[in-house]
């Protein structure tokens, strides 16, 4: 598969992130960007927007990006650190490659809004099993 | 506010665990459960439960947990470790207080299927506002 | 290799535990307890026990209690919450297995006080190695 | 307390570092770094430098770099991801600052090898203290 396969399979594949309104919009080895545009639904009862929002639109960009080779990774650990809310407008969070070996890989991820104010930084590490991510069955249209 | 309506309050104003069928089953002092049937849409590309609605989950029953006291209290640090992948079923997640000063509270919370499999464990740690929880501007209907 | 074996290794092979007074003093499948007496060297500039003293004495019963089996684990990511400082008396941190696959496995550590009070909670995973703990090359003394 | 003073502090009154071979090599508002020559005392039983000896190490510049403003900081939160081992030669850390507002302040933390290599990753949270760093009692020394 090559990058733009990749990253039109997790926007068409990703259930939980497209019910939520988020998308890649950028992928290459060991870096992917997901974007969301706030709206009422990504918010939690004090009127911001939704740790687990945020660690979604993280944990989209982090699994694109580990996933950037073509080798099927699955998540094992993660940890995120909110710095401050947000109501409204469009929120990015960019994933980078920090560390690979054969069997494991951490990833960064920073989310910004539009104006570049750092809302949370994310840290994850996967587990890279030896099937290829297009050995999974039955792709969902 | 009694733990009753801060029950009901979560369950009415957090809008992304509701949007995610996420409802808290359970609240009592330093303690709260959250539950979700699993649905297509909790799935990621893998057809496993996604990382971001087990997280949110956790969040949310975290959240109910660190505010039963009725005082205002904001995650500013989680971490979630993954075990295994869920497909269907019911999930528990079970927030607990590990630990509490005037400004800081940590948490813990298992993430467990209907037959008592752990999925997923999750720590969290609050900041403690002086503002009660009511004093939220606008509640929502 | 049996417990006493394993626990022997450790108390005599871990320098850096050692060199700052940390020892095993029980281990069994899956579980570990290690031990200090708070010395002067344990403190950091405010004259309260050093986070890194505390990281040590809760890594030590991690890596003991997750090469319990004999075979070889290593730390890939770990976490510590302090909750509260301590200049003197018997510290003790004990390891409980969480979770374990064929490859990985998680363990919760809490530090605790003489008098039962809680000063910290770790986590962490370990890889685990194919190779028999007693593979390793050279045993010192 | 100007940097120099601070660094000097950090270098005389943390006890646990000296004990462990570690110093302050630079400090400035929001960045320290921290040093060690690694030997045999820094090893855990499998001959590789120990987490805890990374941990101290990353802990330190943290240290150090939160409380550059001269206000008490205090760590309440930490995480370290263990990429690779080293054996021996000269490992740094250098904190940065990622974030900061009244209360609370978080900061990045990488340990390198002498070749530039990158052996861990720590992410670090502080809550910070309205009294300044040498308000604290009885400075040893």
């Amino acid at each position: 598969m090559d990058f733009a396969s990749i990253q039109a399979f997790f926007n068409r594949a990703d259930s939980f992130a497209r019910h939520n309104g988020m998308s890649i919009t950028e992928l290459r080895d060991g870096f992917a960007r997901a974007e969301m545009e706030l709206q009422p639904s990504h918010l939690n009862g004090a009127r911001t927007v939704h740790g687990g929002a945020l660690f979604t639109l993280a944990d989209f960009a982090f699994a694109a990006a580990s996933n950037s080779s073509g080798r099927l990774a699955l998540s094992i650990n993660s940890s995120i650190s909110i710095y401050q809310g947000a109501q409204e407008g469009r929120l990015t969070a960019e994933a980078r490659r920090v560390s690979e070996s054969a069997k494991l890989a951490s990833y960064e991820v920073a989310i910004r809004t539009a104006g570049g104010d750092l809302l949370a930084a994310f840290q994850g590490m996967v587990y890279r099993k030896a099937a290829p991510l297009d050995a999974l069955p039955a792709w969902p249209e």
